[in-house]
Order: C-alpha cells, then sequence, then structure tokens
C-alpha cells in the first residue's frame, strides 16, 4: 500500500499571515501522498465579533447556535480553506478543498443535548474514504475544513483533531497512514519546561510507565490515548511536532 | 459520449429558503450527469453590508476590493456553496461544491483596469476539465461556486454566468454539453409582455432575423451571442428558460 500523511494544523497557524505562509511551503515539499486538516477558530471569533455575535466557549468547546454555525461554515468552509488551497495551488500542490458534505465524505449526527447543549456540533459518524482514496492516488491533495454534514441537509461544526483521526482511520483501508499532529511544542516533553527534552518514541508500556510516574500528564493523557485509538484502528503511525517542525524527522511518535 | 447537463441559477433562487428547495428538489430529479453553477450576490451584499462594507457596482458588476473578496470567497465558496451541498447530498446527490482553486479547475487572470478598476475580478484563462469530468463519470454532481483563482494565491470574483460557460465549453471534450440558464422569465419572449410566448427554438438564421425586426432586443442580444458562442465552442444546446421549469422541456433552445 502506498503511504499517506494526514497533517493537522491548529488555527492559530494557519491563521497569520507569515507562519501560514511557512507552514504551506513546508507541507507543499512533503514527499509522497498527503491530507491537510485544519482549524479557523480565531478568524471565526473575529467574524463573529464584528457581526455583534457572541461566541459561547464551555470547557473549551464552542457553542454553535444557528448564527455561529453560519459563521463557522463561511470562515472554515470558505475563507480559511479557500486561501489555503489558493495558495498551495500556487506552489504546484493540486489541492481540493472539502466539508464533510462534500462527496458526503464525513457524516456525523448533532451531539445529544446532556449537561450542555453544544448547539449544531456534529460527532463523526461514517467515513466513505473510497472517492477520497482514488483522488489521492491521482494526486489530489484534500484539504479539510472543521465542518461535517448529518446528510439531512445540515452542516455540523466539527473538532479539528476529530476530523483528523476520523479521516486518518478510514483511509488505513487504502493506505499506510502516518497522522501528525502539529502543536505549540516539538513533541511529548519530559521535562515540561524544556522544550527540547521530547520524547522521540512512546508505546502503550511506555506510556503506561510514564503516566504512573507523572511525566505525562494533564491534557497529554487523552490526546496520546486518542493517538492510542488511532493506532488500533490501523494507523501506522501517530507523530506529535511543532508546525515548524513538520517535513523534519522530529516530534514524539507514538506506536502500537 | 454520456450527456451533461450544466445549470446555472441566479443567486435570488438560491437565497431564498423556498425557492432554494423547491429548485434542488427539481434538480435533484433530472436524469443523467450534471453541474449546477450558482451565484448568491444578495447574500454577499447583506454580509458586507452587516460589517459595513460598502457594496460598490458598475454596470451591474461588482467591485471587488480586498475585504469585499473576503466575503465573496466565504459567502460564495463557504456559506451558500455549502448549503446548496448538504441539501443535494440529504436528497441523494452525491454533490462536490468547487471554487476554482480547487483541483485547479478553473484559473483566471485579475481583469486588467482600463475605464474602470474592478478589484479582484478574474477573467477565465485556462479549465482542467479532467479530474472534473472523472469525478461526473463517477456520479459526483459538481457545485460551482462563482470565484476563481489566479494560480499565484488569490482567490477571484467570478461572474456566475461565465462560470458555466466556461465549465460546459471544457466538457465538451467529455460529453454531450447542454448548457441551461435560469432567468426570470420561461424563456426568450416573442412579446415582452406576454410570458407565455416563449420561443422555443432558436438558430443563428432565425437569431439575426428577430434582431433585425426588433422581437429579440437590449439586453437578450448579448445573452444569445453568448449562447451562439458555446454552441460555436462545442456545446449541442443552449437552453434558456425559468428556474421553476428546469426538468421540463420548455424554455427556448439554441441550437447551432
Amino acid at each position: 500500500m502506498d503511504k499517506l500523511t494526514v497533517i493537522k494544523v491548529g488555527g492559530k497557524i494557519v491563521e497569520e499571515e507569515a507562519t501560514l505562509q511557512q507552514l504551506l511551503s513546508d507541507f507543499s515539499k512533503i514527499e509522497g501522498h498527503k491530507v491537510l486538516v485544519h482549524g479557523g477558530g480565531r478568524s471565526a471569533t473575529a467574524l463573529a465579533t464584528k457581526l455583534g455575535i457572541e461566541s459561547k466557549m464551555v470547557n473549551g468547546r464552542r457553542i454553535t447556535d444557528a448564527e455561529m454555525l453560519n459563521v463557522v461554515t463561511m470562515v472554515y468552509g470558505g475563507l480559511v480553506n479557500k486561501s489555503i488551497v489558493a495558495r498551495l495551488q500556487s506552489m504546484g500542490v493540486n489541492a481540493l478543498g472539502l466539508t464533510g458534505a462534500d462527496l458526503n465524505y464525513m457524516r456525523s449526527d448533532k451531539r445529544p443535548v446532556k449537561e450542555v447543549d453544544y448547539g449544531f456540533v456534529g460527532d463523526v459518524k461514517e467515513v466513505n474514504s473510497d472517492l477520497l482514496a482514488d483522488l489521492i492516488h491521482k494526486g489530489v491533495v484534500p484539504v479539510l475544513a472543521p465542518v461535517t454534514h448529518d446528510k439531512k441537509g445540515n452542516m455540523l461544526n466539527t473538532n479539528a483533531d476529530t476530523i483528523a483521526g476520523e479521516a486518518a482511520k478510514a483511509l488505513t483501508k487504502h493506505f499506510d497512514v502516518t497522522l501528525m499532529y502539529c502543536f505549540e511544542k516539538k513533541g511529548v516533553l519530559k521535562d515540561e519546561k524544556d522544550d527540547d527534552s521530547v520524547i522521540a518514541e512512546i508505546t502503550r508500556p511506555l506510556f503506561d510507565q510514564y503516566v504512573k510516574e507523572g511525566i505525562i500528564q494533564g491534557g497529554m493523557i487523552p490526546k496520546l490515548e486518542n493517538s492510542f485509538e488511532a493506532i488500533a484502528a490501523g494507523v501506522k503511525n501517530v507523530i506529535i511536532t511543532k508546525a515548524d517542525e513538520i517535513g523534519k524527522n522530529s516530534g514524539t511518535t507514538i506506536h502500537g
């Protein structure tokens, strides 16, 4: 099977002119098949503010009412996505911007209301990867916006990390997939205060040990749990790195 | 060669809830391969107004400065396009929303400044229809937003009629193409005051005669000239009809 790299970059990097240009230039140089997944939260908040729409967040997640859904559809699926696609095309990358509604590649259900009503937020239920894989084999580079649909006519706001993970898992049917998450740090650190103390490789037993020893803690635990889940679903490697290090053999690699 | 219908619908129809739903329902029932091209001017103007951006028009064409380009990219490529795609998916149509940057399917040059500086407006220079045709053969229905790119990293605002005409012409390489323009009237009328006086068929000699006789006049002349240009470039038929008549054998058909 051909190799495929699915790279997720956070909003901040794709929303600032200088970092976006550098990131896309680095991304364009990565060999082989690839997929880019992007955020765009800051731009959505900025547009919402200009329109007098309040951005409500609970536990770092956006509450998406009908007005905010229009904003994220415009910003994620339109402005940020097409800006990336046009720039990649200028670099010779045959990019194709997609929301989950396009080609029905990712369907989600509106999140049930429990303690919190997140509004028009989607939990991924189905990924149709055949047409996507076919395009990738033809040299196309999908650029995935963090919006899905419910196949009942509605768009739904969906976390970009989730999109990357679900797309990567589904594409294991067609490719040897490496999933790369770009964060603020160079990888999983042995010492939080030392940016260069990156742990090069983590396996499940090592992870359990590091958690027991308190080396890995807090928000990194669910991130790594998600990574092991992706590995269990067939993803070959998960790499946690910094956006300006993509294309280099750095960061933390999570194996099965 | 397989048949393909390229249908262009104006902004007004796709921007009002009731007419949009009816249009897409009619469109979903059209047999065979098809492409939908949409406008979105009213929504762009509405968003621009909310953002305090002035909409400047010259000869019915929008002057697109940098701020307005962001608005049209968001509205045409994001909100209107994805709203259509999601609804079509709910009707079982495997829609794929595209701007010219996606798959580099339509490249344009920024319009040179003459008497009027239209700003970030693109004149179409190149259509790459191979991947598009391949997707259509696989049952995908492209939904084309009126935005192109210059392959230098910039999006450009482009007239939806032009997009429909250029896409139709390029796709004649792969299909027997019928190009359908939806207007306010049921077709080209023999008597402007009589909505039912539709001329069923127009050929070049008949057109010349009608113009001489003053039956066809004003804005309809350039529209028909464009239709004959499409015919000359290989399009089989151009049909001018009303949006609520698509799928019926009505309207005016322009032959070579």
